[in-house]
């Protein structure tokens, strides 16, 4: 029974990519993380350390600066589409590329209320992401948030759930609800459209959903906020979400001759309830 | 020669106090990072081993979980000044209580353009500090803002530097400016006051600072800020500012037929500069 | 076209599980950090908010500290398996269990050349994993290493590659070759067996061929390690690799008149290589 | 009152030197970050931008760089007073010159039992530090470790403590006592000496004496090391320790119908005890 190379790939990593638009006096930034991969027919690479169908990693990272300069970062899933493409052109012996973008956002400092021109504040807070994928059968594009840190202090409950021996948790009717929301949405095609303006809308109605959905669980809140993207977008084929539930526990003020109606609570850090859930078209569960 | 005991203190870190006041249905909400400090003579706690005049670090917790109930938040300045002085007052063999607050700010969560009653995103970005010191000597409020990550697309040089044997940095007509700031300001005194408006004025002072300065050198935007506070703000007697220079570097795209006329940068981890700097009085330098 | 669920689990992650056995003065300790997680026809709770039939993360957390006391830790698998069989029994919709655990070693404290009986010093350095997933149709295991840094000071070249317009790197005969391993192997089975014997050796294994192997890629090195680990044991089917190749730049110290032959470089950060591959047995591929 | 300028101080940090000792075929690795700060007379640049007397961050670097290869690294306390004492001797406005170095730990692989000549694997666990100071008036060198962690599992109480309305901590027996050690001790002179040998000696030192004392508080125990540190190491001055109380809480199993006479623990993240104490002798008190 023989020993051999199974799936594999290979590339650049994180490249912190930051493209300023100087055409006019009123400058626009672009700040980026940027890996690449390629994946194929590597064995002679693995098995032999024959490296002739290998394009380094280092080559990967020059050709993401350059697309930054000549393509252009219209929007992360634009540049990516072109850089994938790219890459893949570039490597006879891969099958597939997939390019990552992680995008750090940036507001024009207020001077006299005024955005500058050319002074920048980040903002800090949600990530925006994006994976293609474009191999032999074609491209796929993933976009989504990160770090998207919300709460709801109230609105929120979780009972009527099983228990079993080890259970010791009561009901809450009126609990603090909050994650680090990062969600994914696979487009149903990588045709060109205004990604940006998906993007928006997208954190537009999954804030909105989470608000003002009373929530029975976590699940529950993902789930409705799943489906308002997917009603409003046909061109989403499915979205995920990673969420932590972030408790926060109410403490208890008694000792010290005080109430506590749901005002003082303690963050916790670990552990966290995590809650995955897909959401996606009947065709394609 | 005998083996002594020299300055100590003690206390609880980063004791995560959420606080939401629920006296409306437009609830409120204030998120915290609550440390805090005793110190004095607890000779017979290290030496002996003598509890008795430790006020445990677990108290100090619970009242920083009950002042945010009883006394509430109005500003980390104002509740951290109730809370040291308790400290101070419930532990006899202290002499001198510290509080130290990190706030995390919240945006309601827009529902068609409308912020929420009880949903709230995190900002992210900036973090908000004070440092209240209360002693038998008196009381000394420090406050700050750190990880206000800034950056100047253009309007900064670096030249006409020392040069030794050892320097290769050719100089900088045109270059990215980028910090990541943490700046804080010692109040001359500790009375009332509206600390929110002192906070905020002071970050829109030394952004808009930032933006508008053309910069020969980090040190000098750094000064040019800290003037701008202590002009506009009788009230504090100095400023303090640490900025890593976060260096963004030119990439050098000419191998591949392109030009690259302050378009394309690699964002630089480490090493980075760090430039520290007070700003004061004249009376007080 | 309706809207429905997708993939979905929950469960409870990083519970941070401290185990002392103290059956003789001489004490052990296992230090855990465990995640858990349920899946199955959770629509009910993700559609109408329906708990009836979702075990809380809560009870997942309480199953894994009692867990710790009436089974034991004899390795993270024994215990993960335990721990994954159970809560799938407790859950009647889930249709599968995983467990995931990390582990940090701790190392007796040396008092006159011997080991404290009860002060322990934290090992530090590489974290050893497992993933244990049990299902209706039967139990996986899959266990690892992570965080595992290697360096070779010489011995790896990486040249002959396949250049394009955006290739500058030059050919490399010898350079520093160090990355942060992360191998992960999946046993054929799950029946009992020394889990921790098993451990150590792969580690052993992975370690001398990183040591022994001259390198013409990092590819190649990962090849070999994979391939000396299943020859070694048949109980593995099949082991992955994750390894960021962490770059170290030679310093060009040619302009302070110095030579560098191999002896002084720069740790980079980022960008970094990613390397990622699978070995795996012909019938597995 | 005019606007001045205070204490400032600038240069590069966290520059990561990696030095391969080659001059036979057993190579030997010394691994550092390097940060370096020049403080004096730097007004003209604060105020008006001017640069003349500023020997660059970078040029900072270079110099931390070139004296890995022409000066070596035979222990950081050595190689930091050497690269001070240039920098200082380099920038004629400067009064003082500071060099902190962090060191990793790298162990060779064993194959068959015996360390390979050049391939490695880091140790993770404890940071050596040291920080050296060169000024007109002298040179001070304070060297450390940081990210000690350790741990007793028996041996260690707390109880007899202070109590005030807000004390709900109960006294405890036999707890788990743990902590991740920072102390850094302050040489009395800067005379050449075997400062690997003093690093190794202070830091078994410290875990034995945390190993066999007896802990009433952490505080206690910090006081012992310090003792046994100063008794022994007559160049020392003084050492001083910030040791966060890593809490470990006993899990009520009792619900669950189980014993746990100290047997198992959640660890915690925050809040944690903070405590930080200096031990010196007496005239330096």
């Amino acid at each position: 029974m023989g020993i051999v190379l199974g799936p594999n790939q290979y590339g650049k990593a994180e490249t912190r990519v930051v493209r300023i638009v100087r055409d006019t006096p009123r400058h626009e930034i672009r700040d980026l993380s940027v890996s690449t991969a390629l994946r194929g027919d590597f064995t002679a690479a693995h098995v032999e350390g024959d490296q002739s169908q290998v394009l380094p990693t280092d080559t990967q990272k020059n050709t993401a600066f350059a697309f930054a300069k000549s393509h252009g970062i219209a929007s992360p899933e634009d540049y990516g589409l072109a850089l994938a493409r790219r890459l893949l052109e570039a490597a006879p012996s891969a099958t597939g590329a997939t390019v990552r973008v992680e995008e750090y956002a940036w507001d024009r400092i207020l001077v006299d209320g005024v955005g500058h021109d050319h002074a920048f504040v980040r903002r800090g807070g949600e990530v925006r992401t994006t994976e293609v994928d474009v191999s032999t059968s074609g491209a796929q594009v993933t976009s989504g948030i990160k770090d998207l840190v919300v709460l709801k202090s109230t609105g929120s409950e979780f009972k009527g759930f099983l228990r079993d021996e080890y259970t010791t948790l009561p009901d809450a009717d009126d609990r603090i609800l909050a994650t680090s929301l990062a969600a994914t949405w696979r487009y149903a095609d990588a045709v060109e459209r205004d990604w940006n303006a998906v993007h928006d809308d997208v954190r537009t109605l999954v804030l909105a959903t989470f608000a003002t959905t009373y929530s029975r669980a976590l699940q529950q809140t993902l789930h409705a906020m799943g489906s308002a993207v997917l009603e409003a977008h046909g061109e989403i084929a499915e979205i995920s979400f990673s969420a932590p539930n972030k408790h926060h526990f109410l403490v208890d003020l008694e000792p010290f001759g005080l109430e506590n109606p749901g005002e003082v609570f303690i963050a916790a850090d670990r552990p966290y309830g995590l809650i995955e859930a897909t959401v996606c078209r009947e065709d394609q569960g």
